[in-house]
């Protein structure tokens, strides 16, 4: 059985102040904790023994055999699965961040979880390895997020930095900055690089004025049929992953060459 | 002041059934109601007097002018907006869609309002006018979907039908059938046409083995670097917005040629 304590311990985890204080993070399912085992040193891991019988050696501090009962009263989620883990939160640093020989995703106050989550998820199809955040986008480690990241949380970094003062030193060593703007040029006619920093703005209000002043390669995506007039817009992680696919498509065709 | 009953009344069409029965929907919010108002009947509107200043006539059956409190209490919403509106649902004929003349989506069992509301805002944004959905797909008149939307449905129509017979029909008319797998063959290398059904299957599960069974052209979204062996995969809204962006940018291609 799961005690009290800890099941309160989890629980009070969903604030971030709490999982700052404490260093740490939950994350559930099957698959998701499979692969986060891989990439974060695991405090707690709490499953039926049906997953355990999965699993090789489970590398957690505290190992615990747990019943139905027991998941669904620790649990987060609505529908709870058979494991669930409580990792220590790792120390990125934001140093190692290369735009000048990578692809990097900016994020300027992404605020919805599950978008965050499913920007991380499609980063790391697209083979995008570091995300640097303003301070004020969404928690890379909230629940939410890390449910919505499916596993990617294994593969890709997220930073949180303050972006201006980020942006300005890539830009002074002659990275292009790109971001996506309805008066933008047209995402399919314009040369992408194979490194840069992609920036993409909050859902309601796009980048900050100031971080748009930094932005030299303006990029929209063209609605369909081209020219077409539109009031509307598209979500942000939508946005995001059609530019992705974009750069990389055109990176796997010079690759053909 | 909006009364007891007419609360009451709102608040019940967060159920299905309620919807089907009334034969009407809720929509919120300050675009997103002046955008369906040129779309769909109204019954009933609720708004405060800022809101109706921006309005010309407002074609409602009972129109209500409200405080902060009014909309706070009728409101489905955690962030309420000025203005909430009841339409009518539409009555619309499957029989309207022609995939030989055009591309149109098909949902098999997408059970996320959230990605079925963003699919919806998409198809838009790529001027996909119809979407054809299997009878276990979420609802596009659940509020959490009308408001993902963000007024998309004001110029898309939404179908429920038995998936499989539809296909069929329209396969023994020689009209192409596209789907997503992992085993599909590269998306940038595939002959995409004009017209077409193009199937998104289930968060979980993909598309049925029915279903399944009846799709000949079999597409795959490389990851990158292409050929990379992963166990991962895309949110469907994502991978619907890769692969449609896709089916336009090659029309926009030729219409320039």
């Amino acid at each position: 059985m799961i005690s009290k304590n800890k099941i309160k311990y989890i629980h009070a985890l969903e604030a971030k102040k709490r999982r700052l204080e404490a260093g740490v993070f939950v994350a559930e399912g099957n698959k998701l904790v499979a692969d986060m085992l891989s990439a974060y040193r695991c405090q707690f891991l709490a499953a039926k023994p049906c997953w355990m019988a999965t699993q090789g050696d489970i590398p957690a501090e505290e190992l615990q055999v747990a019943d139905e009962e027991d998941i669904r009263r620790a649990s987060l989620l609505k529908n709870p699965q058979d494991v669930l883990a409580v990792f220590y939160l790792p120390a990125w640093d934001v140093e190692e961040v290369r735009p000048d020989q990578e692809l990097v995703l900016v994020l300027d106050g992404i605020q919805d979880p599950g978008n965050l989550g499913t920007i991380i998820r499609l980063a790391d199809w697209f083979g995008i390895e570091h995300i640097v955040c303003s301070s004020d986008t969404a928690d890379a480690f909230n629940p939410k997020v890390v449910q919505a990241t499916m596993g990617a949380l294994a593969h890709v970094k997220v930073f949180y930095t303050e972006l201006e003062s980020f942006l300005k030193e890539w830009k002074t060593q002659g990275v292009p900055l790109y971001g996506t703007f309805l008066d933008g040029e047209n995402l399919y006619e314009k040369t992408l690089t194979r490194n840069g920093l992609l920036v993409m703005g909050n859902e309601g209000n796009g980048v900050r004025p100031d971080v748009e002043a930094l932005l030299d390669e303006r990029l929209y995506i063209p609605p369909f049929p081209p020219g077409r007039a539109t009031t509307e817009s598209l979500n942000v992680a939508i946005a995001t992953s059609i530019v992705c696919a974009e750069f990389r498509r055109r990176e796997g065709l010079k690759r053909e060459v």
